[in-house]
Parts: C-alpha cells; sequence; structure tokens
C-alpha cells in the first residue's frame, strides 16, 4: 500500500509517495514562486496527476503553509496570495477520488517525526519549528493538539518580555525575535544601538544582513552575532522551558531552517530551559534536532495520507 | 445514583454528595492542619466512613494538592509533610470497595466548571488557578491534559521575564510574582526600592503585609499597591495571551484565592492579553471568572467519581 504526501511551500511544492512503514519512494519538487491563487492549487493537481500516471497511491495528505480549517476543508497561508480562505479541499476532492487529507505545515512536521523520525515512540511530542517565521507542532496522547479553531501551537505569539513593543504586532514577541527573520531584526537593532561597532556585519547595507551571515559571524567571535545569537539563545529556552511546563511532553525536537544552524546550541538551550522550567519534569526531557530536516512535512503529509486512509476503512 | 467527591487541601479536608447531574446534597469540611503522613488519609478515610454511614454512594474521587501519580497510585503533595510519594490509592483500595479516582487539583477544578460551572459544553477549555501557588487544569478536546508524567498544567513555572531570578528558583518566574504569596513578596520588593513612601503599606512590618491588605490599599490608590497589581496585571494577561497561542482553547477561568478579589482585574488583564496573543484566536476566547468558587475542586471530584464509575461499568 503507498500514499501520496505533498508539502506545499511558500517557494515550492513538495511530492513524495511513501510506504505504509514510512519509506520514500519517489519525490518530486516543483517551483511556487510568483504562484497565487487557484494556479497554486492548479499546480498540485498537475503535479499528483503526474505523479499517479507512473505509481499508484491510495491516499493523499496535504501540508499546508498556514491554518487548515477542518470544518470547512479551507486554508488560511499567510504567504500565498489569494490563500486566505482557500477551498483546498473542495478543489482536490472535485479532481481525485482518493481519501484525501490537509492539515497545518507544523501539525504535518510534527506528525513526520512521530512516524518515522526522532519522535517515533512518543505520544507527548512537540516539533519547535523555528524558519521564517515559528510554530509548533504538539502531540498530545498520540494526537495532534489542535484547539477550538485549529489555531494551536501559535507559539510565535509567545510574550517572553515585557513591556509590549510595537514590533511584536505583526508575529509577536517570541518570533519577532527568535526566528529566522527575528534574527536579522534582533541584529539591525543592536547595529543600530552601537556607532563604533566596526565588526564583520557593519560593511554591509543593513539589508542585506541575513541569518546565515549573522551565524557565520558568530563563529569569528563578531559581537554583534554573538550578542544577538545568545539573546536568542535565551529565548528559545525559555519557550522550551514553557512547552514543558505546560505539556510535560517526553521529547522536543528544534526543527526548522534555523536548526539548521542554530543546532550547536542545543545543550545551551537546554541550560537556559533548564533555569526556568517545571523541575521534574525537564529532567525527563529529550531534546532532539529533527532526524528528517526539510522532509519533516512530507513525511508528515504522508503519515496523514495513511491516517485517513485508516479513517476511511474503519468507517466503511 | 450519588458519588462522593473529596478535596483534600493543606488545611482543610471536604467531602459531598453528589447527584449525576451534579447537584450536591451533603456537604461536611474538617480541618487539616498540623497533620502530616498517614494521618491525613485517616481523616480523609473516617470522614468517607461518616458521610456512607448516613449516604449512599456508588464511587469515590478525591482531589489533591500537588500531583496524581496515576501509573502506581502516589500523590506528591507539596504542603502535606510526609507526601512526597503517598500511596494514597492502596490506602483508598483497602478500606473501601468503591471505584476511586484521585487527580490533582488543577484537574479537578476544570472538571468541576466542565460539569456544572462556567465551562460547561465546551471541549477546550483552561481553569488558571491562582492561589497561593499558581497552576492551570486544562482540557484538550474534553479530556484533561496530563503529559508524560502527570505534570501538565505547571504553568506557575512559566517564564515571562528575562534575565532570571534566584527569586523564580524555588516556584518559577510566574508564580513568584503573581501568585497570593507572589503579590505580597513584589510589594514588598517595591517598599524596599522606594525609602521615601509614606502610605498606608509602610507603617506595619513587612513580614504582617497581606495580599488582601494590598487589594484593600489598592482601592485607596496607594502607590505601592497599584504599582505591584498593575505588574501582576501584565503577568496574568501575559499567561492568558500564551495559554490562548498554544491551546487556542475556547474558554479561560480566572479562579484560585486572588480570583476573588483580582476579578475585577478582569478586562485590564484581557487587555493586556489581547495586545500579545494570537490574533484569530484571542478575540474567540471567553475570559471567564469560576462559578464554583471555592467549591471547584469538590465539584470536580465529584464528577472524577462519575467517570471513574463510568469506566468500570464500560470495562465490566
Amino acid at each position: 500500500m503507498t500514499a501520496l504526501g505533498i508539502d506545499l511551500g511558500a517557494t515550492k511544492l513538495s511530492l513524495a509517495v511513501f510506504t505504509q512503514e514510512g519509506e520514500m519512494l519517489v519525490k518530486k519538487t516543483l517551483p511556487v514562486h510568483q504562484l497565487s491563487g487557484t494556479p497554486v492549487a492548479d499546480l498540485m493537481i498537475s503535479g499528483i496527476h503526474s505523479i499517479c500516471e507512473q505509481q499508484e497511491v491510495q491516499a493523499i495528505g496535504v501540508a499546508v503553509p498556514g491554518i487548515y480549517h477542518q470544518q470547512d476543508g479551507t486554508v488560511w497561508a499567510p504567504n500565498i496570495s489569494g490563500w486566505e480562505n482557500y477551498p483546498l479541499q473542495q478543489q482536490l476532492r472535485e479532481n481525485f477520488s482518493y481519501p484525501i487529507a490537509i492539515d497545518s505545515d507544523r501539525a504535518a512536521y510534527i506528525m513526520g517525526e512521530s512516524w518515522v523520525g526522532n519522535a517515533r515512540g512518543f505520544a507527548h511530542a512537540i516539533y519547535l519549528a523555528v524558519g521564517t517565521g515559528i510554530g509548533a507542532g504538539i502531540l498530545v496522547n498520540g494526537k495532534v493538539l489542535r484547539g477550538a479553531h485549529d489555531i494551536a501551537g501559535a507559539i510565535g505569539w509567545m510574550a517572553l518580555q515585557s513591556p509590549f513593543k510595537d514590533q511584536y504586532i505583526n508575529c509577536g514577541c517570541f518570533e519577532s525575535m527568535a526566528s529566522g527573520s527575528g534574527i536579522v531584526k534582533l541584529a539591525r537593532e543592536y547595529l543600530g544601538q552601537q556607532s563604533s561597532y566596526n565588526g564583520l556585519l557593519a560593511g554591509q547595507d543593513a539589508e542585506l544582513i541575513s541569518s546565515s551571515g549573522i551565524f557565520e559571524a558568530f563563529e569569528k567571535h563578531d559581537p554583534i552575532a554573538v550578542q544577538t545569537l545568545q539573546h536568542c539563545i535565551r529565548l528559545w529556552g525559555m519557550a522550551v522551558a514553557n512547552l514543558v511546563s505546560l505539556f510535560d511532553p517526553e521529547i522536543i525536537i528544534m526543527g526548522g531552517g534555523v536548526f539548521g544552524p542554530a543546532l550547536k546550541f542545543l545543550p545551551d538551550i537546554r541550560a537556559e530551559a533548564e533555569r526556568w522550567a517545571q523541575p521534574v519534569s525537564m529532567p525527563q526531557l529529550i531534546l532532539s534536532p529533527s532526524s528528517l530536516g526539510s522532509d519533516a512535512g512530507l513525511y508528515g503529509a504522508g503519515h496523514l495520507a495513511f491516517q485517513s486512509l485508516n479513517t476511511t476503512l474503519h468507517v466503511s
């Protein structure tokens, strides 16, 4: 039995066929950039057709970069223009007769890790995704936490430092400082405060500073890069601590584009979390990198497909 | 059908008989103070005998002031000496043949409110208990969130303000500033910083300052009381925001001894939370007082008893 997992991002669409054991048989990636609205769904539909011509699949799972509203089958994807309330489920159902399941990317990340990655065997597991934005996929008793309106896990909005600042309005306190884009904003802020600074990040136009440039400068002990990433380590540690105190999980996986280069800070993040978190729960936590890297969402979508198949089989 | 609910606190033991519809038929309260270890369980056992001589009950539910470990039936209650790992389930089973269910007080609070209080009808509901300590009872899809080690909901440990201070070591950042005892510590700290202060809290020995005294002084616009409670409003608001962003609940109930007098701040707490929280989830939240007051745990214990009965009946 095989299923098709699809991971839709703001810049690319990945499709892969999986066995029930989680083996990836075929993978295909298509560029999404410059597309918006229905053409994004059309790209997905033609991608599915093209895969299904070569491979038999029994179900389809889709991870979307935003919120999936289970009740009406619509998607809110902030980085895809025209996808404020996009009827993806209906679009796919009109084109395919397979069982189809859709969920948010952060839900897919933890489902992927739970299926074949580092969270395998854990019923209480969290994937903290730190990329351009920040979100968390949360498993409670083996099930994805959805909340009342499918928005649970919006940890980028976590309040970690008062008083409130205007820079938190658009994407939340935690994300505004400790996401990929937050790291850059933070470094720029520190640069603006230190007119005497003449380090590695000084020569370039502030607009050109990137998070990867900051990680490189950190390796060379650049003071602005060190100050920036030390602040982020503190925030990542506080966020891990708050997840531990609230959810008492077995494992937290640090993933997304920033982890990546920030994985070397895992011991420092753990040390910071240990200062803040509930002291019985924290020592029992496994703090782990992702084992699936940028494919976590794709694996999660594959698992979602098999889950929909099980549900359908049980119902019929 | 009737069941017995028991709410064990550090100073008193309450017992009540409930109908299946949540009506309280009989209530009895016994003092616990000065007791420790097995005599606390003995008091509970004699209380149960004395109730059961007069009333027929089919099951027993117990709320304990700490952590209940489901797997081995033991209780960790930090304010009852000798209850570090107390085998309460075994003690009760040796004395009674009724189905017996035990859980933490914070789990009982939200179960009580969900049964007959303000959280009735909501599957995603949280009880934020602010008393001497701070904890949260969390319902996810109608079930209490337990976590991997029964410690979920330890929100008193929530990190809300860096850098870390030594005063957070014993009970966590949030609890150290915004619990009943935290309010007093905070006021003392502010008093120590303002040698020119000559207000309502100045005359008395710092050791005699109480949270109720601070609430009274707030009514008379005392600057230390205002500064203290405004700081707490900010922290309570941030905590509500973080629960909203992570859990996306339908309702959060503010309860415990402090809410109580702090209920008049509910609009201010909501306003603070609205600045921080995920902006789609927050407007849909109901922020509510407890409707069961100090009986929330007792009602929750009653509901726990009926649940154990249902489980038993289904099994047999």
